[in-house]
């Protein structure tokens, strides 16, 4: 049997973005081809003054590291997760405005580069710092604010000094490809993928609370339909899963069919992946494959015997170690983040 | 600005379906890269016997027609659409069962070959014919019907002898691609494109009505939920069309937008195509580009001022030669074939 391969899915063109094709991956890296694409902007035209990056603001001595400096520094691996705050966008009820993203805005790979604090320690952070704020080479005009701006986000001075925050130089032990941030992109774990700025420019440390478009306007869950009420930031990943076998409305004959799938959380590690037949009123235990490293998602194996024709649902729920669960439906917001209600896929048995 | 490529769209890996990334294609010609695939089997494996047709049943001189021989005949240029039955399947609601094809299970083509009635009459028919069944090459388990098959469809005999029904060697000026019938193929216009039969085997007269799982049971409408009651066979287009520009849920500024997109029917021409921002109150026609050939689409355009902000619903409703007209719901059937609702796209309108 010839073995056929997906292709990423296109959600715009311009800018760029592509989702994984998710439902058809399995193992615990995603290749460079099967990397989902997430753009503000056009690419950047990379320089030679793309290969270094300045960090400045309220340090003592600011200064310019190039790209061999930081590939000659010592060097950590993270694995991580990456998702989009917006990866499941398609699934809110209502439905909400934005790039209509199903599960593929995820990706996992294995990241090296510098601990972010060895940098700031070598530049020496000033007493009133309180946040560090990240710049990157792409730039254009903002979606949801007139005006002309660069990626630009902010992390809270402990997020940013986390030993796994990595100033990365390498994915998947080559240099990092250019549509996902070469030749350096910041790396956090267990927030949402806005956080992990591509192609970065500069370092400011801050003594205030960072205001630009990405940071106080996009990349906020707004509970309120239309005003601002209750409005605040994205961080962290919520628990969340997606079922990868079988396919959502597709047709199976009677027998044992194993249902497949990955879980993952931005908050401690996936705990328990409960898989449901009858609408949530019983829940089975899946089988959770070893984590491969801290922030990795878990692939889970559901063995299910089919006896009876017919058509069924399958829903299945994540538990992270924080005490989190998947809830049937999220919280709905108006830009339409952190969906994470649990995955379900119809199935139609024939004999 | 960097030109970005779209990929197809995979539903399926085994078989192998995929839809083209129709919203984000432009011109008179699907190239082989974003042609959809559409399958029931793996794909055949061709041996040297694939290189040739069979043509039997109620003819006077049965023979076998090398590739060599039909590409020598005098051949005819036919550019048309072919759509997969199930395209659109899933916007259908309820919903249905099977491939959840969105708008792209469609593709436009230059087919070239053998008029099917030249063949027909190189074997002399008798006088009982009443169907021309067209058997694949490709085979394996049904997925509606227990048993191993190859893919069979038959038409009438006078879908078979109109003169843009052909046995094709070419597509687009090249020979066919493997994934699309290579080396023969029948393309019959105007009919959904499971009676273009791929991978030509072999061509049988008959006396009566085929009655092959591919026939009979898939590719039939079933206007009800559970019987069999008021069941017909699909076969020629319904009068559809797509909103390419802009995209679902996008978001935009205020301005002048071209809204743009393609129409096409199985029965005559696009005549006319409507545009609604009022949930179909009050219509304005769309301008509609040049027709490239008889059986090809029509792209339209429709430039629309927006000088409020908010969020508007366009509705884009085409109407074809034959009177007839997109529905705003179309006939709900179990298999989900020929949807043909009216293409809706949500936009957001920001200062």
């Amino acid at each position: 049997m010839r073995l056929n391969r997906p292709y990423l899915i296109t959600r715009s063109l311009c800018p760029e973005n592509m989702e994984s094709p998710i439902r058809f991956l399995r193992g615990p890296v995603t290749p460079t081809e099967y990397f989902y694409r997430r753009n503000h902007f056009t690419y950047p035209d990379l320089s030679a003054q793309s290969y270094q990056v300045h960090i400045d603001g309220l340090v003592n001595r600011p200064r310019t590291f190039t790209f061999e400096e930081i590939r000659s520094l010592k060097s950590r691996e993270v694995t991580t997760v990456l998702e989009c705050a917006g990866n499941r966008r398609n699934y809110f009820r209502p439905r909400v405005y934005g790039e209509r993203w199903e599960d593929g805005a995820l990706s996992q790979g294995v990241w090296q580069g510098v601990f972010l604090g060895t940098l700031l320690a070598a530049v020496g952070m000033q007493d009133n710092v309180r946040e560090i704020v990240f710049t990157g080479w792409d730039h254009g005009e903002s979606n949801n604010v007139p005006g002309q701006y660069h990626f630009q986000r902010s992390l809270p001075l402990n997020a940013a000094l986390d030993p796994d925050t990595i100033i990365a130089h390498s994915y998947n032990g080559l240099s990092i490809p250019v549509k996902h941030g070469h030749p350096l992109r910041l790396i956090v774990p267990k927030w949402y993928a806005m956080a992990s700025v591509k192609w970065l420019k500069q370092i400011t440390a801050i003594g205030d609370s960072f205001g630009g478009p990405f940071q106080t306007v996009d990349y906020n869950y707004y509970p309120d339909p239309v005003t601002d009420v209750g409005k605040y930031p994205v961080t962290t990943m919520h628990v969340n899963s997606v079922i990868q076998y079988p396919l959502d409305y597709s047709v199976l004959r009677l027998g044992i069919h194993q249902v497949e799938g990955i879980a993952w959380t931005g908050k401690g590690m996936i705990t328990k992946v409960e898989v449901s037949l009858d609408n949530g009123m019983t829940w089975s235990e899946a089988f959770l494959k070893q984590s491969t490293s801290r922030y990795s998602w878990r692939e889970w194996l559901f063995p299910w015997e089919v006896s009876e024709v017919g058509t069924y649902t399958i829903i299945v729920r994540a538990r992270d170690s924080s005490g989190r669960i998947q809830p049937f439906v999220p919280m709905w917001n108006r830009m339409g983040y952190g969906y994470n209600g649990m995955s379900k896929v119809h199935v139609k048995i024939l004999i």
